[in-house]
């Protein structure tokens, strides 16, 4: 990679940007997130607050083991999950807590192994060629991607500052001229295509120049990290190796500017959970750095406090066990318990008003940050000031200005259970979308009940393709017959293209959550296929007759042309029933050839010529069964994800997928029930069957669909929705079999 | 089904019987299980107790909330999980429970339901007919087989003891006339084929018989439940509908038969743990009425004790959380969390001398038995008694003589972690035996690591086949390529017939857990496939160099003709890697055509030319790596289970094999490492990759087989076996490569 030469051109901005500079707040070390009257109040709480004290004991060992350890710098070599990088990524993690241990507890040897690990990487780091693994769009030097070099320093930077005074002036020099500086330069000014995105790779890289600028002082690198590179170089429309863009046209870079584009006005972040969860540290943590050091860019309260929307929108995104929605992108499992976001909750209730329902979150997480965000919360709870978290249905728009769709969130819970739909509306997400418009997942408090595949990857899983994305996660994972979501012709969303997939997103037609029992969401999106439209509505319902309130989908679509539609069902568990019969075939053939069906087997057909499609299924003792509306010749398959995978690096995880063909209009209506339970210790099955006797569409046309459930026991529910008319105050007059229906808003319930 | 008359022939045995009913020690009410002098106790000691406190609230709401809905008597049809079946089900657990409330709380209401439950059974029974359900062997009249009517008198009998002096003679009268005597009746004379068998089903009929014989101070039941009909005009071969012998030349039955016969001296029932947990109320709660109505009979010092060893097999046939190996037919999941265990810890605790570690279990079970036995543990908790229940490594005989091969379970435990190995080398175990002779099953903590898959059945869960047996059950869990274990030519062993089968078992070779860091179990099995004979040993081995011990398993054939063997690892999780190129195909075929092949995918094929075939795979959160010493041309397949499965009643689990073709002798041998760790929230993948360098075999002839493993730092571990002289005083000499290795007893390492 050429390093590229930039000139600095001093924009009127950037003389503002030194005014500002000037106040630069504290003028001692540590000054970044510890500060020495922070540090103060620490010293003297210390073995008096438990959780604090608990976090401290837990760190100190982990930092004593090291040093005994001694220090160890690799050649830089592999991929994440290997020796060498594991390593490296290890010494950062250690750096920063030695460096809080040294202000903390005052002892020497924590400043001493910092500033030899310091002194250690100084001695290395001008002698480092890039790194010799190859395929980064912006590889790094000590790691394979300039990323991991970001991450490095943010924690490298908190170490230093903390052990600034300790270090010689000498000393210093060396490390600053011999490492820090080059660094800092090398993944910006060397690094534009990295540096100058909005992404969180980006955001990580201007974190790192920003939080050393702070502690060397330098109101260039500040500069160079709030608002970017001036120049970078770069074409628009180019890429980084994961196929997204490294720049669009016009587009601002630096701190803010990531900041400002992917967080939607409620904090939602456009990539999703799992990549908000990554970049919360970087944000919030160089938040704390500026809210100490610039206190007069009130970084807290940029567009509106969207950072610390964005803690909320996060611990909203979550299953009951605090697991992420895995939307785009993500690793199942990764949860509100990662060290990000540990450091987001005890910074957002800090710096948000010391809200006593974070306590909650923060001491079932169990671990504090050791500074003074972290003991304001260890304060906290051992005051017993916390209150309960309560998780809300919640409606995050997406785009920097909330009008980009965006993903609901329908929670429905009953005593200590709770049922949570997801439906996702929303833009691409950049460079990690899928492509998966108008796709849901639900969930029966942490068990997924119909699933979001998430990502093909085993993240710093060397065997797994270097812990990096693997080939599946393009030819399976972002399509969209990989989502519970409508596929025409067997082609993904927008044709499976990134650039036009980012210039649209879904809109919502309504959310309304006014009625606890009759929770709703419904959107648009008439650009995944064009010609095509399609609308979605899913309604939870709490019903007389029903154990549990029940899901309603109806999905209407509309195209110019004739298609196939397949609408397909991701569940888990061991299947219990079918009302209607199928064939198994005697070997496995896969349900197609490409945009993802290539890695489907087909397990099983049916031509369906019932009225109503039943299929159960039992899953961690709930049983669950769709009712599906059905049309003669509709037809259904069972499909196991699986094929076409040589080194078996996807999950063979089920599903099953009705198919309408040679339509132009199509409507796909099913009720899900969420019933019963079955424990193997017990051996009883308790009310194991569906308790709809029919489902039916009693009215469609341009302006509404009606939809009736008659329950077995007798009670029938009506459901209408005014299909093009969401205006609330909208009296409707709609008479059905005779029976005449009333009434005012989008919908009759 | 026709009832057959019996004719009694007073025998020596029965006068003798006669003269011990003489002895009947309590003549008053209650005196089962309860006792009046009991019932004082406890009501002596109600409010101070919290465990028995807890537990009696618990079963008041129950019972209350019954007593508010009302009496339900309907009439019988379906199977369980049908509505008519668990409500009777329901019943005679409400039944024993609104007894002892009555007792405990001395409320009328209890009497009052008890008393009417009881007569409107009394008005229903003379009117049925039997069953309406078919298929079993044994049909019931409550229910679809009469093992279930037994299940109904064992509960019911209790409940009338309780309440016996609160009804009136008239309605007592009315009750045992058209209700208790016709029952005990029609489930012995009127049903010789279930009654008189060796079985759980006959515990059973044997128990329900008994204990309201004992209710109803009639000798004749007595006698009839503890030794059988005298004549039942059966024929020797029969068999029931799972395929089971009904009655074996020269069997004796009746419920002391039943415990001579299939406990061993161990207390391993040969059915296996989920089938012994199933018998053990009965046998536990007969055996308490019987300590408490016949105290001559000393039944708890019956055989060596064999009923309270019983219950500490069981206990140590567990996973660390407490779930039972899935040994023969086994529904995986079911644990000492069921009320049998709770029932059977307790009176163990009682009539065991107190044994403080009971206590840990039954905290963990968190409620107590509403009698004697129950308030003993409670008492126990409430002093704070309890000790640690250690499971150690066990080697449990088989057999009534302990003869007929055993299980071993070898257990190594480091800090909190626990690594179990369980071989089986046992006999046939009736009619829920599988063929799986030297199979095993391997646990990290509770995780299945290699799988036993257990049977093939949803238990009362009507949708799946009524919640019966599934044919799939036969087909393939009971097959032998559905276990962990050597196939030969694609057979099962014994070529799957019972009776063969049910001949033999297999000879214990060694078993020596002295040095807990080299524990063995090694077995021979000479009739599975005859004129082959199979030696199978396992040694888990704790070794420097290793994070965690090894399993090492070594199994040589010999055989007279020339043969295919194939050797199956039933994995989970998710595959990391292989050292070795496979192939997968576009299209799943199946493995074979049957005994069991037919219903494995083959979803990859490859000829091994590698020394050591290797294969890693992720499962939650441990890595594991097998690592195979294989010749050239040895074949290996990745399988999945679930072709041929028309109703999806498979588990779709993979698995791998390795197959050795067109050879008389063969030699398998393989270490599996388990290693490393990795979270989904830190997403640090920890010591993931296998330790060995090298795995070799360095010797074999007729006497010895020599193993040698390097490890990749460079540690060399020899392991010899005496494969033909296990004598422990027996002295070795023998030169590998020039160096000489000398030990005493039958291996080396």
């Amino acid at each position: 990679m050429k390093i590229k030469k930039v000139k600095y051109i001093k924009t009127l901005q950037a003389a503002l940007l030194l005014l500002l500079m000037s106040s630069l707040h504290a003028q001692e070390h540590p000054s970044l997130i510890l500060t020495k009257q922070g540090v103060k109040e620490i010293r003297s709480q210390l073995g008096k607050v438990p959780l604090f004290d608990a976090s401290l004991v837990e760190t100190k060992a982990e930092v004593d083991a090291e040093i005994a350890l001694g220090i160890i710098i690799p050649l830089p070599k592999g991929f994440s999950g290997g020796s060498a990088h594991e390593r490296h990524k290890n010494n950062y993690q250690v750096l920063e807590k030695a460096g809080v241990l040294y202000q903390l507890l005052g002892d020497e040897k924590y400043g001493i192994y910092v500033r030899d690990m310091l002194l250690g990487y100084a001695k290395m780091y001008p002698t480092l060629p890039l790194h010799p693994e190859k395929i980064s769009y912006a590889r790094g030097k000590l790691f394979w991607q300039a990323l991991n070099d970001a991450n490095w320093l943010v924690y490298a930077s908190q170490a230093y500052d903390c052990v600034y005074d300790f270090i010689s002036p000498a000393n210093r020099s060396i490390i600053e001229k011999d490492l820090f500086r080059p660094f800092a330069d090398f993944i910006s000014v060397g690094s534009p295509q990295f540096f100058n995105r909005v992404h969180n790779h980006s955001t990580w890289g201007n974190v790192a120049v920003g939080m050393i600028g702070i502690v060397l002082r330098d109101n260039q690198l500040i500069d160079r990290a709030l608002y970017g590179l001036k120049e970078d170089g770069l074409a628009a429309g180019m890429k980084d190796n994961d196929g997204g863009f490294v720049k669009k046209e016009g587009q601002k870079a630096g701190f803010l500017a990531n900041l400002d584009e992917p967080f939607s006005p409620d904090g939602y972040y456009t990539e999703g959970a799992y990549y908000q969860r990554y970049a919360m540290y970087p944000f919030l943590t160089f938040a704390q750095a500026l809210q100490n050091n610039k206190p007069d860019l009130k970084i807290f309260d940029y567009k509106n406090k969207v950072l610390l929307k964005s803690v909320y929108a996060l611990l909203n995104l979550t299953k009951t066990n605090g697991e992420f929605f895995p939307l785009n992108d993500a690793q199942k499992g990764m949860s509100y318990y990662s060290n990000e976001l540990v450091s987001a909750v005890d910074i957002a209730y800090l710096y948000a008003g010391k809200d006593p329902s974070l306590l909650t979150i923060a001491k079932q997480q169990g671990r504090v940050q050791l500074n003074n965000s972290g003991m304001a919360v260890a304060l906290g709870i051992k005051n017993n000031l916390e209150k309960p978290f309560v998780k809300k249905s919640i409606d995050l728009s997406d785009g920097s200005d909330g009008k980009q769709g965006g993903v609901a969130i329908i929670r429905s819970k009953m005593k200590e259970d709770e049922l949570t739909l997801v439906l996702k509306y929303a833009s691409q997400g950049l460079s990690h979308g899928h492509y998966d418009k108008l796709s849901f997942s639900f969930y029966n408090n942490s068990t997924d009940v119909l699933q979001d595949y998430g990502l093909s990857r085993f993240v710093n899983i060397e065997q797994k393709g270097g812990g990096n994305y693997l080939k599946e996660n393009a030819s399976w994972a972002k399509q969209t017959i990989a989502h519970n979501t409508v596929v025409q012709n067997e082609t993904s969303h927008f044709g499976g293209n990134f650039e036009t997939g980012s210039k649209f997103a879904s809109e919502k037609y309504l959310y309304d959550v006014s009625n606890p029992k009759v929770q709703i969401i419904s959107a648009n999106e008439n650009n995944a296929y064009p010609g095509t439209t399609i609308q979605r509505t899913m309604a939870l319902i709490a019903q007389d007759g029903f154990e549990k309130p029940f899901l309603l989908d109806i999905i209407q679509l509309d195209s110019k042309t004739v298609n196939q539609f397949d609408l397909p069902f991701y569940y888990l568990g061991q299947l219990m029933s079918t009302n209607f019969a199928y064939e198994t075939p005697n070997n496995l053939e896969t349900l197609g050839k490409a945009n993802g069906y290539q890695h489907l087997w087909k397990a099983g057909t049916a031509i369906l010529t019932v009225d109503n499609a039943k299929v159960s299924w039992l899953n961690e003792g709930s049983f669950y069964t769709l009712t599906s509306i059905t049309q003669p010749n509709d037809e259904f398959f069972f499909v196991r994800i699986g094929a076409n995978d040589p080194n078996f690096n996807l999950r063979n995880d089920p599903g099953f997928i009705f198919r309408k063909k040679n339509v132009q209009k199509a409507t796909f209506v099913s009720v899900l029930e969420t019933h019963g339970n079955y424990s193997p210790v017990s051996e009883v099955a308790l009310n194991s069957y569906s308790c709809i006797a029919n489902l039916k569409i009693i009215y469609e046309d341009a302006n509404y669909i009606g939809i009736q459930i008659k329950s077995i026991s007798g009670v029938e529910t009506v459901f209408i929705l005014s299909t093009e008319n969401n205006k609330s105050n909208q009296k409707h007059h709609l008479i059905i079999d005779s029976k005449t229906y009333e009434w005012t808003g989008p919908y009759y319930k």
